[in-house]
């Protein structure tokens, strides 16, 4: 399975590196693509390393594309054309497609969250239902191949669904027991 | 306040990034100190930027140094004598020292553990005793000036957990619910 994960400027750097760290746990070949620089700034000024351009991405290599949050981030994610696109393409594939914080808000504007299930960061759910999602309060929420939540502690369980959906829930449970999700989390 | 935290290669990237994001959050100026380069990768092959490296570290300009885990990343601390130098000479200044996962064997291998109450990822318990350090199953554990934790779930409790020694209850608090720890960690 392949997953591509968004890196623009201001991401949210708990959100980002929890899926990326969590899918590669679950045997998930992760791909990072950049904004415009192969290494980016996140909104706390972490700079992570991305594999490639957003404009290089071929979304037919990809079983699921994952938007992290962040305020700047989501912006920028919202102002690229590019992102819209693939998000687009990709759910119409029905490959899996997930956001999180603010980012569902991305997948709002591309039109993808019509009648469906769906949450976001606190406060925003109006971003939700201007795309015709239903918010809901969970804190993580799946419908069909659409997976949201809403900020940086509720990203382990966010990124433990998407591995879940793509390896199976032995595999997903088995990286979140190696990483003390039991005794830790709800 | 300023927080010194160390980027080896093989560190876990959940928790290096957890503790710099939050704390940041929290207005202490986090220096991330690299051991060669400064661009660092991490046991799931994140790469992130380091701001300075470690043998240029002066440990008088910090107020706290930090260790996140991973076991490839604690094996490189822990062969590391300037990192083992630092974190004694910090200990001994009565600045905070802190570790998570497999790190607080760090602590463990520079004496600062002899008497103290601490914790680490299960099963490894016995390089806590190596040290004369007192082995305790909570999720973090404060004792003194030494604060440790247990692995990548635990490391939102953990970085909030020295935040709120550094700043304060109410500021580590205010974070934690911008960040919806209250809907989604015990």
């Amino acid at each position: 399975m392949r997953a591509l994960v968004f890196l623009v400027p201001g991401f949210e750097e708990i959100e980002a590196t929890t899926i990326i760290d969590v899918l590669r746990r679950c045997d998930i070949d992760v791909t990072v693509a950049g904004q415009s620089d192969l290494l980016v700034e996140g909104g706390h000024g972490m700079k992570i390393a991305a594999d490639q351009l957003i404009m290089e991405v071929d979304v037919s290599d990809f079983d699921a594309v994952i938007c992290p949050g962040g305020g700047l981030g989501t912006e920028n994610l919202r102002k690229n054309q590019r992102v819209l696109d693939i998000v687009k393409s990709a759910f119409e594939s029905n490959k899996l497609v997930a956001a999180i914080c603010a980012a569902p808000a991305v997948l709002s504007d591309a039109g993808l969250l019509k009648g469906k299930r769906c949450t976001i960061y606190p406060g925003m759910e109006s971003e939700l239902e201007k795309g015709e999602g239903i918010p809901i309060e969970d804190i993580v929420v799946v419908d069909g191949n659409i997976i949201t939540s809403r900020g940086p502690a509720t990203a382990l369980r966010f990124a433990l669904q998407i591995a879940e959906k793509l390896m199976g829930k032995q595999v997903a449970e088995e990286a979140g027991n190696r990483m003390l999700v039991p005794i830790a989390i709800k």
